[in-house]
């Protein structure tokens, strides 16, 4: 079940909080990876299916520098292959005491076309990182190189990260508020309908503005609420 | 005891640092709201009366999403009900895993005349909330909606908020380090005990600008000290 | 073993991050200051050997405010003994519930020529902080006076900060990823390794903002990337 | 709804964990009080309807040793008024640095016939409280006295206790592996559900120390696993 | 690199703090399972080879309590595939707030001839499994089915548990003091030298009751420490 | 002020919680040690001056195993330096990921005549620690070395542990609520004070057990409880 145009369009006009209203209402609450944040919280909303990539604790002597000298090392490999348009979705195990990691890789995916990177620990380079054009989401920054502390263990499979189960090919959306997984099958739906609330939150907030109560309003409980927004969708075009 | 207006203007002026001293000097060492920040550091200082309101963890037979077609549902009852001048304090029990309310009942807030918003959780809509004109201060940013973590049950009682105890009708003063909660019957004493400390710790940064040592200065224990700064009062009209 | 200008220099232009990989090359993997950032991220990079300062949790009948009228106050007396061109680096247990130092200290310690301060608690009067001439890192802004929740006892003996050993006199380095502790005698062949590691990080960010795959190229495992790296050093003088 | 004699007997020969799962199947996760366990392990199943004291942090000045001599204290008066067969469940922010009560609260409450005491605190005197005829849970002991950190506020009002929420009336369930707040409305549905469950569960248990497969037999999916219980059950009279 | 049984007697006569140390030695610092005890720490030493389990945060669609009707459901085959002697370590990702298993599936597995079990989460029917002939280790009890918060989605892979890496064959011990992972390929000279290190002492201890100082003694720098230990050692035929 | 025989004894009969509260009446709020606990809680009330501690994190190249051969090492040094009747108190920052000290270590000071021992971090071997006849106190087993984590700097300076200050000399007092510190020019006075509480809460104690209130009894506001507690006292000697 790809990620089609559409939806992908539709998920770059709608906020994280829509989206988890959305979710909330089909009975998944634990779908907001918790406690990470923008590098650049200037840059537009990040949309892409999860491509993830697993640590565990690394075992001082399995995690040499040498490593990396390793052409099929996991953490390399998998910049390798994510694929364009998709999010690169780090389990750090929410621990950002060393980095997940830096600019250089996160420069290379932004070459390769992925849509974002998102950690549940930290990255190094950070101002670095926050500059490039591709948006990435961590807990904080972090200097020490990942080996201190992550070794990448698995490509693409099922994962948890910020407390959030992520599975390959889920949707995945960030924005200022942070960054939200929508199980792949949902997304069509999910869009559409955070297309929907969207507009009537963009009426509401218009209203509000104008003075009104949010009795009545939000939600629509009175009938001059839904006769006021038909016409006002109308007008707009939405 | 309302606040009146010289003292809140008093506040305004003052600094959530100097405002802690004072209130540390009358034996009172938990006012500050802990580790909450402003959306917006950039915002003029928040002062206002305490407004409360205070969440518990949300049932979930209780809390589907139809419970806000309730017009008095006590989050939606307390927005209407905050009044002009007022800080919406939110204990929301340091959990910022959803959010404690969202940009348009903050903008609601901000056009019925509140003086600002605070909780010890997170708001959603966040960089949104940042631009409105009303200051807010939160932990951290949360996208999911508060019905998924915390079920308001309680309009302007004694609240728990960031590990201080705030009273309705405390005075509420918040900046870039954060908000400090002043017990309603000291409003008056603090807010003239910090403008003259201000007064005070102003003379001592041009002096320490101008490459004097602390010593003596910072308390002022030299008389020295205390001549130079009747001078500098006199001079500026302080 | 002092710092010397020349390596002083050389750390001035390499990363927290490419320093903390020559730490790990040398088995030392915890010399980062954890969850510490910049007041003000856009400052050069902070080099300076480490003055330290030891907080103590505050008895209450030994802190009253008057306590700062001793002139031997140990956190007055350590801000007029920090050396030029030294970090000033304060033990305060992760505990920011309580100021580590103002605006006024760290503008005498501006004065008095020191490289930058250091807290692993967090610092009140932040955005006047953020703006002096001077780098600070903290946890997080914290209004309430530093007697409040913290005792000052020692001065310049070995520490903890964050998590991280701090020996007088070891090189301290902070830039927007946070804060590292060079060793006093790892100092000049950590600085010079740093230098070359850059030298060629910078050349493969070029390459791989030309297009390149990280594979071969970063490590360096093929012999094409280390004749590339040969002619790019002498092109630009590296 | 108050909580009948055959439910009440009812809980009392069943499992938290028992309870938790019938509470799962109706939508209900966030039951269990987090993070406490029962001062004294080997006494019998905790049951009885929740009636609550609620803390918020102590302000200096309001809570001198005096306050005690108040008649009408809440903490005091709660203790007064708690009825038999209750348990006294306290809010106190998941804060165990000051006591939530100590011995003579506790036995007082023992002699009115209170079913149990919860904190998400700690209690002093907590190798007294132990050997009481009555049931205790808190998250560790802590000998501060409450006026340390706690001031009652509020009695028999929605709380929350260890990120649970808990209604006066809600039925309290507490044995080794913690403690359960079962909605009142749901008594005795989830009562007789667990009742089920439990002979279930020792029917399997037998089975499994048979040397039985847990496959087919639970959950049971196998005819024979329904059959065999059918009959085990007869033979049992349960 | 099967554990031979040589190697686990043994490891059985030694404790977890001499393994650390010898593992210490050998570069290894982070092999202890951080924070988990054992139910019952009056069991003997756990010996066995790592078989794992890993979960991920349960999403709620995806963990209806009609799962465990699927024979392959990954929790339940690996209860089954468990061999005998190995050591069942679940990756719960250090969340305690809903069980990692509970009384039947570990009776289960000792009914199978596990060696014992471990998780970074916690057990419910706590008191039943203390009780069972199987050493068993958690955090902390903890009563809500893991449907409720842990989704099985692996078998036998590399893990984090407690802060460590286990690698399916590591070698876990455990005792009072908790659980430790041994690397597949350095068992045997572990054991070997933990057995050498434990008679020392076993000496040392001996000495020091008889009121000898640990100068010289412990670690073995005097000489006549070394002779006396090659008599003791003579004497009780170790 | 060295610790009185008299005051000893009387401090052997009281109990923390009782000790915390003549504290408070002295404005003293923070002297309880956080998040501690006897290993064996069963052994009667520790009482003794304080001989401290302080460790900071350990560097990799300063903590090889051999350090402990240098005769002057600080851990060793302190075990041989801590004076009869002291209780050793360390200063692990609230770390107990490695050891503070291990059983060996705990026995020379049994040996030595000291009153117990005290950290905020674990020890390791704390099963064998438990079984000796010292009072120990810790936050949680540990076994790894504690040259993993932790280097001795110091002996016998002010030190923080679980977050409370300690001053050598101060008085240190321990039971199955945890660990108090009386500073030292108060101890002879709280003893006396806690006393007299003592009596006066068994009396109270009784009568709650007949049955009567807490109301007017506990604290003594009714003239009759002063009454009978006198008579009471008088009855029993005390």
């Amino acid at each position: 079940m790809p990620l089609t145009q559409t939806t992908r369009h539709k998920l770059e006009t709608v906020s994280t909080a829509t989206i988890t209203t959305a979710l909330f209402k089909r009975g998944l609450r634990r779908q907001m990876i918790q406690d990470v944040q923008p590098l650049d919280p200037a840059k537009p909303t990040m949309v892409g299916e999860a491509f993830t990539l697993r640590y565990i604790p690394a075992r001082e002597d399995l995690n040499p520098i040498t490593v990396f000298q390793d052409r099929s090392h996991p953490q390399r490999k998998a910049v390798e292959e994510c694929p364009p348009g998709a999010v690169f979705v780090i389990d750090s195990r929410k621990d950002a005491r060393a980095a997940s990691a830096g600019a250089i890789l996160v420069t290379r995916l932004q070459m390769r076309g992925a849509a974002g990177i998102v950690t549940d620990g930290g990255f190094r380079d950070s101002a670095e990182i926050a500059r490039l054009d591709i948006p990435a989401f961590h807990h904080r920054p972090s200097a020490p190189t990942n080996l201190t502390l992550h070794q990448a263990i698995d490509i693409n499979v099922p994962i948890a990260c910020g407390d959030a189960p992520v599975f390959p090919g889920d949707v995945i959306v960030g924005d200022a508020d942070g960054v939200v997984v929508i199980p792949a099958h949902f997304a069509d739906e999910i869009a559409a309908e955070a297309v929907e609330m969207t507009a009537f939150e963009d009426f509401v907030t218009e209203k509000v503005k104008e003075g009104r109560s949010i009795l009545g309003l939000y939600p629509a409980t009175e009938e001059r609420t839904r006769t006021e927004f038909a016409a006002w969708r109308k007008e707009r075009g939405r």
